[in-house]
């Protein structure tokens, strides 16, 4: 991947078009609220918060715009579309499946809770537990993909994947009429980041953040390249790819200046935070931007206007208490 | 009370640049989110549903408006503010007098649960549990507020509340630019219905909604004036008022053309739906709306514009399991 920025952005723009015509109301236009900072306990003065609550989108996340746009960019065969994922790539790519009205299997590891099988199936996809671990899961699952010719959807680095999350940041831009002077995205394997840097390209600032535990782009940027690291912590879940993806990398060099570690309780107490004060319940990953300003791990410059992604809701609400 | 609509509309606009004026960021401005009916299973076409998230307001409910608008209107006494309620208005009471530096009694009964008095003390408030039930607290309150000349506040049927609860219908139309066809709106005490129905009149439709085991006002107009009703239910936490308040009863004989009765299981059916399909955790009085279209009570004309009201979001995001 060496493609200029104006690629992908026309890119972004064709998934956006694709979508739009050929999935309508497969996705939702998430709220941009607007919020001054002092509602967030940001000090420096004259900040505006932009909270873009994708959370809301269509299966939880923001994965379901690159799902979808990868499954209509591409022929589908008659073997249908596979995965391997019991995260937000998994739900989002079942829905995208069932609204275009095409078979869809999703390997899974024994580990994973019944709640998600359910979750799945309930979505209309094959559930098949393919081995103990999810190392497992995915072998299994390409084994079946050789067998079948399914389309197979990558939690994040594949082309269309990260074009379709960057229609995030074109609607971020549409819907505030300007640009940001920031934008805080959570990173794990990068679709997102990827997406929204390529769509924002030097226009505005983007900060990578990361959990402590589960560092996949700063790693890359102490090694100079790509490596793996160790994975835990709390949002282990859905920020827990090991390598940052080839796609994000490439991008992330050019257009993102910034990133950031945040430890497992600045990220937990923005959580809890979110939903105590905003009653907005989110998933641990989708708290780390609002985490990065109250640990003042990024400090905004007066007068500046910050948009924070909120990426995902997909957890048990019981965990908010 | 018998003023015409368009003193209540001077008293809402009032009571908007008051509040801004004199306690400004204290309010959110709260997203009004457009979908299309689909997403929400209408099945009239080209139905656009607004629903405006009121439950992400300051304190998690409406209630926030109304009372910071009966505490700006009024001198605060020495003895601060005082108020009988452990649920939304108690909490937007102490939140309003936080912010404005008062002091705030909360009464409460012995039967309020620890979590409820632990907020209120969190926002400063002193707690005081004041006999057995609601009624004792009530009756300890007012004997207090004799003895302190407090600000008194009510959860409903005060002007300043009424007119307070109003700017949420002048919000929704600086929003959107123009009038919904229907506004749906949950029915309790009345303090949000008669602030609604008194910002739109007659220019757009004014929907009451009730649990039928807390039909309030459709009981009223069965008799022809408030009445007392027995209370119970899912909804009773925060839609358990015995009887419409004077106010909105006025209001609402002049503007509001339909009251509907909704069962729990429709409800309870329509708030889980809003957490599993559109990650809103919001109380099951902010369910109330979508239950109406969802259960068919209400069913929306061909590309009519419905605004539904999410009230709330004080609840404990375990019962979303």
């Amino acid at each position: 991947m060496s493609r200029a920025t104006i690629d992908w952005r026309a890119d972004i723009e064709a998934a956006a078009q694709r979508i739009e015509a050929r999935a309508p109301g497969f996705l939702r236009e998430t709220p941009l609220w607007r919020l001054p900072g002092a509602a967030l306990g940001v000090q420096t003065p004259g900040v505006e918060i932009w909270l873009k609550l994708e959370q809301l989108q269509t299966s939880g996340s923001f994965k379901a715009r690159g799902m979808m746009n990868r499954l209509l960019a591409n022929d589908i065969p008659a073997g249908g579309v596979i995965v391997a994922s019991g995260g937000n790539a998994g739900i989002a790519t079942a829905a995208a499946a069932q609204a275009l009205g095409v078979p869809c299997e999703v390997y899974l590891p024994e580990v994973s809770p019944e709640a998600k099988r359910a979750r799945l199936r309930a979505l209309g996809a094959t559930v098949v537990v393919g081995g103990a671990a999810y190392s497992d899961a995915l072998a299994a699952c390409l084994e079946r993909q050789r067998t079948t010719g399914a389309l197979l959807t990558h939690a994040y680095d594949q082309p269309e994947v990260v074009a379709g999350a960057g229609t995030l940041g074109r609607e971020i831009e549409r819907q505030a009429g300007g640009l940001p002077d920031a934008v805080l995205v959570s990173v794990g394997g990068g679709g997102l980041i990827g997406g929204v840097a390529a769509w924002f390209g030097q226009r505005s600032r983007v900060v990578a953040l990361e959990p402590e535990r589960a560092p996949t782009l700063w790693r890359a940027r102490q090694a100079g390249e790509p490596v793996d690291v160790d994975v835990s912590g709390i949002a282990a879940d859905s920020l827990g790819a090991r390598r940052i993806g080839a796609i994000a990398w490439e991008i992330a060099q050019r257009h993102v200046p910034e990133a950031l570690l945040l430890t497992d309780d600045a990220i937990r107490a923005s959580q809890q935070w979110m939903w105590k004060e905003l009653k907005l319940a989110v998933e641990p990953a989708a708290a780390l931007p609002l985490a990065a300003l109250q640990s003042g791990a990024h400090v905004p410059g007066a007068g500046q206007r910050i948009c924070l992604i909120v990426c995902g809701a997909n957890l048990d609400p019981a965990t908010l208490n």
